[in-house]
């Protein structure tokens, strides 16, 4: 049911040739409240894409009566022009609902640079196929619409107590967020103010999205949207939505791993005893974007001596020679030094788990990445061509 | 000629085993002066390996009499058992040589986490072989003994007026440079002092191997190491003689980049009209590390969006809207929008060259790296196993 789990929204996915492929490629979720409200997070890159720079604006005063979102071209780098496109898509949704363009929020996924004419012209005749498709079942029709190079929907779906929380994603590269990553849109009945989603999401999204690392490449259009219809009626507990919502959050991360560009590993890197959370996720992170590394968990390989490296890159309080590393559950480094044969460490599952032990404080992370393949190389180097 | 170019230095290089192959991997340079001076810059990865804690500290005084080098090893994380391994290798090369330990460098290279008694008792089998093997024409056999996946060695020399630099380097993977980065060895018998040698290796290097960045993994047994024995008595114009180093080392860096672990193409990334060069290095360096326009490269996709992504990642000042991408001569995008159709770029050359424009300054840098390629992936994933 995707993001119309929850009550109070209706969505539709429709193909409008965006995708040469005929595949469906603009979705609309409304919110039928009665509250209209949202929250929103964006890509930290200053590279922004201008359905980015829209909805960064229009979500400021907290209201969301409806998103619009588009596969098949990024509208990134395509100018003034393309911001006229993106104005237009959010008045032509506005009119169509009868309701204020300030409250539409725009985003697109797929080429950068593309966003001509007929781009725009499909994104408006998509916007109007959608609104008459608009469905209280819609969510996954909604799912399939905004997938790029997505083998399949990821939808998610929680349930509280008198509440729900649904969700959509898409996104199988340019996985690595610097404050949100991939198109991704939340929809909950429960009860909210807008200060409370805002604060939700963005406690959501840091233990969430934010420990997603697939390729190290930060995308121009990443957007993660939070709508509330209050549809339920219900005041949702605090600690309960919280923990509710990272769920959610947290489902959908695993799907889009699990599902990225030519991975043949979902690599789970676990930072412990780090000095401060902080320095745990830079570890991490640093690890997760070794293309040695990765390169060496696609060949089996156990090559702790690239976890080390990648450490020894980052500057979170460390002593190379206290640093243990386990590979699946193996210990294959003591103290900085070998440990375990390597030829002990399977590493022929999918589920691949490297804990790194720091041995410097009480803090921890995990980073969710992937392995470097041929597939990636195969299917990176011939993205736009 | 290498290493042994100019006057008053000796070079061998041997084979002991420590390759499966049989082929060569200790190389000795031996400085015969009358100076015995020298100065060196390090990996900065925190995690250094052994030879590069013993180096740093014999390097201080600026006294060189000679260096042992090996491959088919790195003794990186080989605990205090490795660091005793690098230890005994200069006490052993000190004796033969009748010198002090003190101005022997020490450098490694090869798998992390190799260095055991087998390893400890071939370098220094190895040691004594080549001082045995000395020779004033030795330089091109020493280059052969530091190669690991290098398919050729690197060699580079240039004369001066009375005067002549010689070099070596091996690199082929974990090249990206913090200070310095693979194994390089450089010697003149130019008259200089130690503060001299040591200013002109740092400002050398800066501009050299510092913008060498091939796929973004810093070492942890990086050196590059400069050794003057004044032989022709030459007090070299100071301007003449950092030219000269920059030549030497510049050629070097191409001479790795060109042999980069399955590398398709040799790209260049030329960023003009920074604000400062650091930024200029930033945002060259950002993009030189983006899988996905590594990978683009790899297929001779012009894909410029992918370029702007990566400058959005950095912290340096720039206008999405203002900036222009050349690639190899065809203006891509203009102002951060499409300009000539991408069928107009010819990636098929290895040579690649990218031009970023971002209309803020007056600084400039180049950054050499490669692309992502199935070679790449295929190399780095069979290493160590």
């Amino acid at each position: 049911m995707s993001v119309t789990a929850p009550q109070g929204f209706e969505a539709a996915g429709v193909a409008v040739g965006l995708k040469s492929t005929g595949k469906p490629d603009v979705a609309v979720v409304v919110n039928r409240g009665p509250l209209k409200i949202g929250a929103a997070v964006f890509t930290s890159n200053r590279a922004k894409a201008n359905p980015i720079l829209w909805s960064q604006q229009a979500i400021q005063d907290g209201g969301v009566e409806a998103i619009v979102l588009n596969s098949g071209g990024a509208n990134c780098f395509t100018g003034a022009f393309g911001f006229q496109t993106t104005h237009m898509t959010a008045e032509h949704l506005a009119g169509l609902l009868d309701v204020s363009s300030g409250d539409i929020q725009v985003c697109s996924t797929g080429l950068i640079g593309t966003g001509d004419e007929v781009f725009r012209q499909k994104v408006l005749d998509g916007t109007t196929a959608a609104v008459a498709a608009l469905d209280a079942n819609g969510g996954d029709a909604a799912a399939l619409a905004i997938m790029t190079t997505d083998s399949r929907p990821k939808t998610a779906t929680v349930h509280g107590d008198g509440w729900t929380i649904g969700g959509m994603a898409k996104g199988a590269g340019m996985l690595a967020p610097g404050l949100a990553t991939m198109l991704v849109v939340l929809t909950t009945d429960a009860v909210l103010t807008a200060e409370e989603a805002d604060a939700h999401l963005r406690a959501a999204t840091r233990v969430s999205f934010d420990r997603l690392d697939s390729d190290g490449c930060m995308s121009t259009n990443d957007q993660v949207t939070l709508m509330v219809s209050g549809a339920s009626g219900v005041t949702p507990e605090t600690t309960a939505f919280r923990a509710a919502l990272i769920e959610v959050c947290t489902d959908l991360a695993v799907q889009l791993q699990s599902d990225a560009e030519g991975a043949n590993h979902d690599i789970a890197i676990e930072v412990v005893h780090a000095a401060s959370e902080d320095d745990a996720v830079e570890v991490g992170r640093s690890v997760a974007r070794n293309n040695l590394f990765k390169a060496a968990i696609f060949g089996n390989d156990p090559n702790w001596g690239r976890v080390l490296a990648a450490i020894g890159t980052t500057t979170a309080p460390f002593d190379p020679y206290a640093v243990d590393v386990d590979m699946n559950g193996v210990r294959v480094c003591s103290n900085g030094g070998p440990d375990q044969p390597r030829e002990l460490v399977d590493l022929t599952p999918r589920k691949t788990h490297v804990r790194i032990d720091l041995k410097e404080g009480e803090a921890s992370a995990t980073i969710y990445t992937n392995d470097l393949t041929h597939d990636y190389v195969h299917e990176n180097s011939a993205y736009s061509s």
